[in-house]
């Protein structure tokens, strides 16, 4: 029997969403990944291993990140959503399985994905508010809003984004980057959405460092593919939605 | 010279705005009074106490608290708003002075104000989400919010809350009640909004137990004032605003 998890964490207080095969001062790094899975092995008796949608780099959080495993052969099969309750009750607060639902065999959180959807949420001036603002990151300046959009428009489409990434490992840069929007609330909020049907490495913190030097002045709209910024920091950034169809991409 | 401070703060990991006279494992209690206290203390190399508009108890959240205190004699008088920007460098991230003004020297953050507003946030559901659960409470059941309504109708209203009291010492305790909203908005969150010229302590959080008997069905909303209901978990209190005039309490 194979499961859906949907995840939602603060990426704060993690090493990243994948385990780490180190040790660091006596213990193994806090993942998002290590710290489900020690709970599933917790109310399972036995090991379990789970396939996330994404690895979130450390301080990056989701609200929908989405996993699979396999109920092990011989394991108890544990009624839904009594599941989701008893991972909770085991997990720490900033980490919450939010639904859990059996899927077909073939069904996998990676594979089975159509694209992904981002959101970075970056605050204009002097603080963050202690209530919400683990989930954003300070811009103590101006941004032009308009100049960032028209440079988002250049950066959609399907293109190498080699440059864009923090050190991507993998031979295919190729990705569809179908959308990338730049919203301005009030209260000083700018909010950029990037879905595509892949990113790379560091992908989204590029783009959104790109657009930043941008709105600052330093970087015309229409160099922005020329001209890659710097990483965003990472706590801004949020896996908002893995995509899977019949949903489409857009 | 005496000045203002506006404070935000998340008061999960404090025990309370007041500073206590104890020691714990060795150590003093944190409190957002000690460690704003501590952070004064450093920038101007002498003691300072501040006097904050009310005591927030353990694990209770503020948005806008507000403090005072005078510029000892000999110190340096850091401009405004440098003195902000100083103490938020130094204060951990849970707590954030939002803004430093001078008053008038007989301006008083506890005796000047005309009241309070707090907010209440209970969240019906299953899981509180990991990015603003921290702010909120969780119930695991039905509410009816138009019986919560009727009650805190009743409710409002200048009278002796002793009963609505979690243990208060002081002599006089009647309280002028002008404002007892509940709020219900999408995805199951659950708002109570509480003004007053002055709150007895816990008051707040045993109006939310009470109402909160009234919405599960236990009491009925024209019984409320004679059956005070237990006190309400402390994470999901905010106190929002301090009143001062002009401003009117409403």
């Amino acid at each position: 029997m194979r499961i859906r998890l949907d995840i939602a964490y603060l990426g704060t207080r993690f090493e990243g969403w994948q385990v780490q095969d180190v040790v660091r001062d006596g213990a193994r790094p806090r993942t998002v990944q290590g710290d489900v899975q020690s709970a599933l092995a917790r109310l399972h008796g036995t090991e379990i291993a789970i396939h996330g949608a994404g690895r979130t780099d450390a301080g990056v959080h989701a609200d929908g990140q989405v996993a699979h495993f396999d109920v092990p052969d011989g394991a108890p099969e544990i009624p839904l959503p009594g599941l989701s309750r008893g991972l909770n009750s085991i997990l720490g607060e900033d980490v919450r399985v939010l639904s859990a639902a059996e899927v077909a065999s073939d069904w996998h959180a990676r594979f089975s994905a159509a694209g992904k959807v981002y959101v970075y949420r970056l605050r204009l001036g002097e603080v963050l508010h202690p209530h919400r603002g683990l989930v954003e990151a300070l811009w103590r300046g101006r941004l032009d809003v308009d100049a960032m959009r028209r440079a988002a428009a250049r950066l959609v489409g399907e293109r190498d984004f080699a440059r864009f990434s923090a050190g991507s490992h993998v031979a295919d840069t190729v990705r569809r980057l179908v959308r990338l929007e730049v919203g301005s609330e009030d209260g000083g909020l700018v909010t950029f959405t990037a879905a595509a049907n892949g990113f790379l490495r560091g992908m989204v913190r590029r783009l959104v460092g790109t657009l930043r030097e941008v709105g600052r002045g330093r970087v015309a709209p229409e160099d922005a593919l020329d001209r890659p910024g710097p990483t965003a920091e990472a706590r801004g950034l949020t896996l908002a939605r893995v995509i899977y169809p019949p949903d489409q991409l857009k």
